[in-house]
């Protein structure tokens, strides 16, 4: 059976090509995208998601409102960072139109809730922003954990440093106790963070295939991701490409094997100096029952080729 | 042919079992243990090495002087934690003959860069304290790094929290900077962390096995020992044992299946509030060469059967 995919996004750059490679894998069908902070504020994120899904020529995707900010906060601001990284408008400064569709009605919260009971273990739930709206899911709805299929997230980093300081990563540093509050919740969760995304890299060369489609998604895919890589250029020099963060968690989603991962409980760091650090927790070390799966190394050329043939696929169909 | 061991030691208790265990593995022959500080003061853990070899029927095992404090400090004190865990004397207030024999003339360091040229990749380097000596080896003779064995040293925590702070291990804190010399150095060493060493716990129903032998040997131990469960019982009440952090180290050495091993390059912070972490280095994370492994699951049960055969092997022979 075709599993339900949920994507929860702050769409930027590489949630773009997370939603295009969703859109681009038979295996999974996109039910809903619900929207999130971070890359972006919330009404970006969901006025790009709508704009997005649009221009991929898939205009049933709907599209739902999720939390503003943390709940532990009044506001969120964009970090000059991510507006640097991602354009000031999310997708590399790159002019689409604007969607005729509006966001749905239903909350993003009650809607995570309603499919998690309706489809159970076929639904798979690939948040890669701050994890607010899980967080606030599991809060109203307790009884979900248990029945939820795999939730795999892009966030964290346990291995490797972390991008907004050494020890945190961006879209956790947003709001520690969200994800910390998933991770002891004893949900099925995957965390695909940096220690994996950041062996995932795309170049020059890749997008160059997508604009010779001729296509208008090939240009537009091709355009806002040569934006990011030049931002990679500044930010992360050594690497040589920019990550593909976003689209690994929905490529480990629909095929787990990509990835090797350790069986951990995990914590977030809450309190003291390192405050958003993804971390074990040594209290629950020695429980033989493991919640979380950590990717800890990847099959980056595998996944690359996947990558390439899943959205340039669904590239070259739209003119 | 049997590998050569050195064990570089601060001697406190599960030193103690280190020694136990190495001597009790006829795979290794025992050449020499290279004294540093940290759970002790040098000299205590130099008294305690001759003490011990002696004790356990092995005074042929040379012991050398290494250095007594970081190369950043100027002196180094026992912190109150250390003392609480193994005791004033450091084998638990247990009161043991001082050994006739005298530390050697030849230094630590030198030792260790002789040891290298002369047996190479059949010598085994194990070090369980701060990783002063080998990073001063380091530095005099940085060739050795592709000559000798894999060391397999205890200490750091990637995967799980620190013990001194939330992100820092005992033996990585007394000298972040020898670590991080060592782990950038690009010679071959295995990380035996608390990632796995808080996994593999003793009991007092362990050390009553050793107490039931009814030998010199195997009261010493059980008494030492059971000093160190007690005071886990105050600082770790969760885990219900002891970790055997040290003779792990010597287990992994001897039998490298006993733990499943992350290949990664690593680093060791050594600026800013996490001063003492260990983790990925960014910078080289795409290197296809990985000089280092970092030990993220154990076989605890079998360690645990195959430690209470070598030691108890050991101690019945020493009435």
């Amino acid at each position: 059976m075709t599993k339900k995919l949920i994507l929860d996004l702050d769409t930027g750059i590489d949630d773009t090509l997370a939603i295009a490679y969703a859109l681009g894998s038979s295996e999974v069908e996109l039910i809903g995208i619900t929207g999130t902070y971070g890359n972006v504020l919330l009404e970006q994120g969901i006025r790009n998601s709508l704009a997005v899904t649009d221009l991929l020529g898939h205009p049933e995707v709907k599209v739902y409102q999720g939390l503003p900010h943390a709940s532990t906060t009044d506001s969120f601001n964009v970090k000059p960072i991510s507006a640097f990284i991602h354009g000031e408008n999310g997708i590399g400064n790159v002019d689409i139109p604007d969607s005729q569709r509006m966001p749905e009605t239903e909350s993003a919260i009650d809607f995570i809730i309603d499919a998690a009971k309706t489809f159970g273990q076929d639904l798979l739930y690939v948040p890669t922003g701050p994890l607010t709206n899980i967080a606030a899911a599991l809060k109203k709805a307790p009884e979900i954990k248990d029945h939820m299929g795999n939730i795999v997230l892009m966030g964290g980093a346990l291995t490797v440093c972390g991008n907004v300081s050494t020890w945190s990563e961006a879209n956790i540093s947003q709001d520690p106790d969200a994800a910390d509050l998933l991770f002891r919740s004893g949900a099925d969760a995957t965390m695909i963070g940096l220690d994996v995304t950041l062996q995932t890299l795309l170049t020059y060369q890749e997008t160059k295939q997508w604009r010779d489609l001729g296509t208008k998604a090939g240009n537009f895919l091709a355009d806002v991701t040569d934006y990011y890589i030049k931002a990679y250029e500044t930010t992360s020099p050594h690497l040589g490409g920019c990550g593909l963060h976003d689209p690994l968690a929905v490529g480990v989603a629909v095929d787990p094997t990509l990835v090797t991962t350790l069986p951990i409980n995990m914590q977030v760091d809450v309190e003291g100096p390192t405050r958003g650090r993804t971390i074990g927790d040594n209290t629950r070390l020695n429980d033989p029952n493991k919640t979380m799966q950590v990717a800890v190394q990847v099959d980056a050329n595998r996944f690359l080729k996947e990558f390439m043939f899943r959205i340039g696929g669904l590239a070259a169909q739209q003119v």
